[in-house]
């Protein structure tokens, strides 16, 4: 922009202000309002829509090249984008909001902050105008140390053990769990990780600096003034102590069906992984799945019973290619690719010393009594080995501690 | 073979004799006696190696030639392949062998007969010699009616439920489950296949003809003349009534752990998909598995719970994305590319309406209150839209059910 036609409109404010007031004008991921934004900075953006002129030629053809960049295409115009915002200009006190909010114990995270979270640039045009953040901790780790643990609100007790101990496991790794604050497996994982952070996560690595890099993140729908849902009052609280919880949306904003689903966007981009426990055939938890796909990071998703509706999500997402398989925290901070990892362990039992046999001494092994000695002859015949290979064979064997010399010839050694 | 070198050999057999005794001098998948069988023959590979010749220069050459072809790469050489095999002459007894089988109801099977399972030419020259054969039904279906079902034999409950349904779910798709006959998931694989075959098999599709397709086959590493394990004697009994057993190996063989490796490899080649219900972390069947993977066969396996060790096999190859996720039947029939498929279909809850909404009347449809009506100015702050979009929305809206008009303006209709 040539900073001429914006500039002569009343009402500036400074960026943060203007952004909290464009997060109450603007729905999450109006790509119109972000071109704006673009094109004019938030302080005239947001003294334009005030302004009340109908439109501006300067300013659209502007932000027609910014949506024609991003491929959005066609849009209907900066006109017809006024008559969305313009509605909201009599709700809009933004110093009020940013006091609400900072009493809480909290803030404004803009673009223009250094702590802005990078991974959200991936968002292009759908990034957020600002992040209002409530508790402890404004500082959002950055994108490959989070993890998104999310899943269905109807959850069994089976997802809740495993959002639990995944979400435990993960922060005693280093990593911050973010989730949705809802019922089900958000509010598991969020309790996973705020009990492993109690605990001082001492079994896995050195202990980590909490102040550094909160336990877990809760990215809600609505506005950070509100514990919503109303029966994870004490766990969001909680969530404000240890950790943080995190809205695009302006305090006093109700929670809508369209906000969840922005709010999933959200999460997904935050998170190096997106982590499925459980889900339904349709899930709301598959909407974050989606996302992380399309922001091209990684999704795992946990296997369940197949007579478990709620691993029916799950198992959708792995049959479709869309998810890779993860049953622990190892799991998937492989899939994060976190620094010391490969960290998947293989689990159970050794390898049976029989794993590196070539072919011949396999048949010679299967054909070496247990008791009584046979002779090389006899094994040649059992083994279907010629006398040559039987006694090269019974070297190898021996040497390997698999057989052993008798009175009168050869036998099993041990329990192999 | 230009048909001078081995016919000078004296002790010629029938093909079908000299493939039996064939079956006792060799072990499965010898890769130089199928070479010697390629360009020899059967009759004269068999007079061959009882002649006593130390070696024959002109076989050599040609079986090197076969053996380069297949990428076998260098090998011993004939002389040495002799001194594997000959040490067995003693044991033969090919018309005997056939005998006992006949007496037992079945025969041999071997690749100059019409209905020969034309998927094992795909093992190359892992292609078994003859296949021994018990059972009512000596004809072995297509690969793409056969569906391996394997696993663990320390199965769980859940494991063997799922083995059960799945095997008769197939059987009632017209399929053949093909198993290895041992404990745990095979027999329950067999159980469900043969209990689908004795309901008749009426749920889907008409009556399926059992004498066409046999519900069920397994596939043994030892001779066919013993029913092994013992204690799977009655099951592998019925299996004979209804199916088949089948072997490589000849009458009076024992199963060794080669011949189980080998044996996993026949019931991948046979089957156009094969499914791992339950498998430990290092399982045979995960070994089946990979034959089939080799074999460039679909592989499935089921998910279960994480905490289940018996489940971390399957999960192991989905995770590695050796498999897909399979939960049922249809998901099976679906990966076989089965006719009249896509079967597989989506369970539970048909789709909201609002899946289908675009993010306008989504923000919209959000705003509607469910009670008391409200207005159109209202609607425009509460849900970020223009007027007339909130106009256009309304009326798309109301014709989808979703909206409708009250005294004094608008409200959400029904449960929408």
């Amino acid at each position: 922009m040539n900073g001429t036609v914006a500039e002569s409109y009343q009402g500036k404010a400074s960026i943060r202000v203007a952004r909290a007031a464009l997060t109450r004008l603007m729905e999450p991921s109006d790509m119109a309002g972000m071109a704006l934004i673009a094109v004019a900075g938030p302080e005239d953006a947001l003294a334009f829509i005030r302004s009340g002129a109908q439109s501006s030629a300067v300013l659209e053809q502007e932000m027609t090249g910014v949506l024609n960049i991003s491929g959005t295409g066609r849009w209907p115009g900066l006109a017809e984008a006024l008559t969305r915002w313009r509605p909201r200009l009599g709700d809009l006190a933004p110093e009020r909001d940013l006091y609400v909010v900072e009493r809480l114990g909290g803030g404004l995270l803009i673009p223009e902050d250094p702590h802005w979270p990078a991974a959200l640039a991936e968002l292009q045009l759908g990034e957020p105008i600002a992040l209002w953040v409530r508790g402890q901790v404004a500082r959002i780790p950055e994108q490959n140390r989070c993890i998104a643990v999310v899943g269905s609100r109807d959850s069994t007790s089976y997802g809740a053990n495993v959002a639990v101990e995944m979400a435990g496991s993960l922060v005693q790794r280093g990593f911050t769990v973010v989730s949705g604050g809802a019922y089900g497996i958000d509010a598991q994982a969020h309790r996973g990780a705020l009990g492993a952070a109690v605990q001082g996560g001492g079994r896995i690595g050195p202990p980590r600096a909490v102040e550094a890099s909160p336990p877990t993140l809760a990215v809600m729908a609505g506005g950070v003034d509100r514990f919503y849902p109303s029966g994870n009052e004490d766990l969001l609280r909680s969530i404000t102590e240890k950790g943080a919880i995190i809205a695009e949306v302006p305090p006093g904003t109700n929670p809508t069906r369209y906000r969840f689903l922005q709010r999933n966007r959200l999460i997904a981009a935050l998170c190096e992984v997106t982590v499925v426990v459980e889900a339904r055939w349709r899930s709301g938890a598959l909407n974050t799945a989606h996302h992380a796909d399309t922001l091209s990071r990684s999704v795992g998703a946990v296997p369940g019973s197949v007579y478990s509706a709620n691993s029916a999500g799950c198992h959708r997402l792995l049959r479709e290619g869309a998810a890779v398989c993860v049953t622990d925290a190892a799991d998937v901070a492989e899939l994060a690719g976190a620094a010391g990892t490969n960290l998947a362990a293989e689990p159970e039992g050794a390898p049976a010393l029989h794993d590196g046999l070539g072919v011949e001494d396999l048949l010679l092994l299967d054909a070496l009594p247990m008791r009584s000695a046979t002779t090389v002859d006899k094994l040649s015949v059992v083994a279907g080995l010629g006398v040559a290979s039987v006694l090269a064979g019974l070297g190898r064997l021996e040497l390997l501690g698999l057989a052993q010399r008798a009175n009168s010839g050869w036998k099993r050694n041990g329990a192999g």
